[in-house]
């Protein structure tokens, strides 16, 4: 028996849960876990099954748009291996943790490609036998990158592109055209320390936490809707340098834990923010 | 409008939440939150709504059974500050915490009365106006106190007991008497720790972190279904003493936590575990 | 035996531990615990020990000063329970949970008064036995209303003022008289959210955590050197209030950590940083 | 200039930290980081302290063998890169989190071989250019198997074997032999789920929390003196499997963190706990 993601959102109305149930059990499925929630600030419904049963040949999709608002959208998604591409600049320690969670079987992707604007990691990338594309940046302009760099990704079918420590900032085109389907990840308390070396401004500042935070990138720069963050504590006998790593550390792990809800279809994306299940 | 938690857990079976949900559409009510759950190695369903529209009048409960399994545990609750007792001995830090919340409209109960096997803690509580009641054990053996004890509890309506560090261990009897309305704190680790003074085996053994654990109260000592754990990490500098005062915070906040849980009726006990929505 | 707290900052120099150690051990007392640490950036050294032995006779201090570098701040303590005055405005979470730590002996102070802008809290602090004074804002500009507040405070011999949810800005002259000696706590992320309603501001843009810091008041508003911060989790199903409400959690235990250190003489202030020992 | 670590432990006494600064600055040399701890409870002294100078003519430790107390442990180490032996058997997450941190320089210590009891890890360590060494215990006893461990171990040189989940349990000889050289990870909770798949017992107990704890290794299985310990949060939707997952993560952040820690001479064992500066 197979297992299918069902994603519902639209606008509230009564009786939402009804239909889509309806629907369900009148399809001979079974709804093996659902989650629901109604934002309702902005009347807003979200819903979210785990579906078991034979789909292929009804049309679930359509027999639920029948039913529901004009402006649902419905996403059915058969549980599978999703496929992602990493881009990445010089630090490896995201980009590491995630080739090494996909090679233990511990990340629910395959990653099919890295590609960096430098060939830093070529090396690391080349271990694990996956492609590693270097586009090189310069003497180009921002568009003039971008546009080799999606010459490249076009090679390949994947689901979401994953920046682990990609340090270029995307133009609003780019960020448009893989809209809901980038995922950053930004050593967090920002805006609070904006500009070069952040983790020297928290240095400087005293803090005694140093946190992450993984999001969807939208064009408002490390300020799209956010899937996952953590903190670590950090003391006085911190250098900047010894921030740094330390940010290294939970960097990889909300990473990672974002990655994870992202991957099984848990995310959803509304407005600036994101509802999980 | 009014709000009501429907909580409903059964042996899995195809079709139930279309089946609940029809009823629901039928009677004319709104679904605002639904969380399922099925604990696929048991096969059981757990189902948690917040259905909202006029319930009064139509038999919403009645309706359901009419549709679900006939082993269906179904419970339509307005929702309305509960009402609970606080059981406590000597030790002040839960009591006080959930006084103070109930003083500053945090806790979403009223604490209706103070149950103690001494007398140390009365001042505090008559601050906050909160009959106090001292059920003093000495010179009677466990079912005599006992029996004292639930003579007092019986003069209220109660929805939830409440051993805020109530060190007296309680007879088969009396727990079966509250099964499922009783929620306990201990320092955690245990069975690790067991026996007198955890907080000194904690300190000998250098562990460097220490926990607290809200539960339901069964038969099995400090064992029952968990609601809430957290930890904090101590150091070598800790005396037994620092590391008592350390777990006294996480055990208030533990606690809290469990009971925000419990009071708005999120927690369900499957056997010896919890589904938490 | 007594205990007593030796703590001393100075720029750095070869042989300090040498030179202090060497007076201690002169004078016949022993170091119980010490800590040292040097911000070599800065080039500053701090240095805390716990001595033990009959100091009352010696002249500690006066010998020290003899060999230490002329700009060293040198401050030795009697180990005691400080003196705290609470100043608040309506909430009464940090409040209420320091009143009831104090009366739990779980305080290592005594809170000598309480004073508000307002008289909301004046219930709470009288259950404590506790004096509470009302320095009602109204009609007075900033400066005749802390004309006022000093007022009361002079009445108290007090170490530390605790700004427990005061929510007035204080001015440059204010923070000045009490310069070292006040502890604010307030919700983290600032400045990320900046101005009225932070709660809320971080509810709209989706965080997944919500923090406090605890720092000493200067004059940068909110941005003095940090003694403490933590976070918690929290998802897309919290209302602000629900935020609001993790907020108060966070804050009141960040507060009372916070106190823990300052009142154990462990937190040295350097420039706009801590070092903690 | 460089740094040295210098490492003292011994009986109490007085004027033990005049003694070892008197010897250090007539050596000309000079404390950049000193901590000091007395556990009061068994009177033992610890000393650690970050010295810088010219070290190599003096014999620093020769004189201080001269004042202090017989008993005294003294250890002075150049502050360099140890090398470690990672022991493993069939997982993955701790031995690639090791290799990759050593490979992106955020691991204080050169890995200069693996050892293992089965051959699945040999394609992971040898993309990293490390030896691999196969030590298959079928056909032989423990001590059998253990002397061919051995003879691998002693062709190199090593300051620690870090068991990266090595599963199988060590004779007490093998224990001696490598003595507070020897650092394991295991989940945590231990011994609340004592015996097969302890991920199991914990699911089927519904806990809130899994944890892991990284300790030296003693004779007395799983209980020596703990170095770090940490623990994440789960839910009723973990499957065991999921619990295993989650577990895997918190084992490789503790015992990197417990190895970061050790490979920068910060701890001390004593009897069966730890003082860690």
């Amino acid at each position: 028996m197979n297992n299918y993601i069902l994603k519902i959102d639209c606008a509230d109305a009564k009786g939402l849960i009804y239909k889509i149930s309806d629907v369900i059990f009148k399809s001979d499925l079974n709804i093996v876990k659902n989650d629901e929630f109604v934002d309702s600030e902005n009347s807003k419904f979200f819903f979210r099954a785990i579906v078991s049963g034979d789909i292929e040949n009804g049309n679930l999709v359509g027999k639920l748009k029948e039913v529901m608002p004009t402006d649902a959208n419905i996403e059915l998604t058969k549980k599978r291996r999703k496929k992602i591409i990493i881009m990445a600049t010089k630090e490896s320690h995201c980009l590491g943790d995630l080739l090494l969670k996909e090679y233990s079987d511990d990340l629910n992707a395959e990653v099919v490609a890295v590609v960096s604007n430098y060939d830093y990691l070529k090396e690391l990338v080349s271990k694990f036998d996956i492609p590693f594309h270097h586009v090189c940046h310069e003497g180009l302009n921002r568009l003039e990158h971008e546009k080799k760099v999606l010459e490249v990704l076009q090679d390949y079918e994947c689901d979401y592109i994953v920046l682990a420590k990609y340090m270029r900032i995307l133009s609003s085109d780019f960020v448009k055209h893989f809209n809901g389907k980038m995922v950053n990840i930004h050593h967090s308390f920002l805006p609070a320390f904006v500009g070069a070396n952040p983790y020297k401004q928290a240095f400087e500042r005293g803090v005694k936490t140093i946190g992450a935070t993984a999001h969807f990138v939208t064009n408002d720069l490390d300020e799209g809707p956010i899937i996952s963050q953590d903190v670590i504590n950090v003391t006085h006998e911190f250098s900047w340098r010894d921030m740094q790593k330390a940010g290294r550390n939970v960097e990889k792990v909300v990473l990672s834990n974002a990655l994870d809800l992202v991957l099984e279809d848990r995310v959803f994306v509304s407005a600036n923010k994101t509802v999980i299940f």
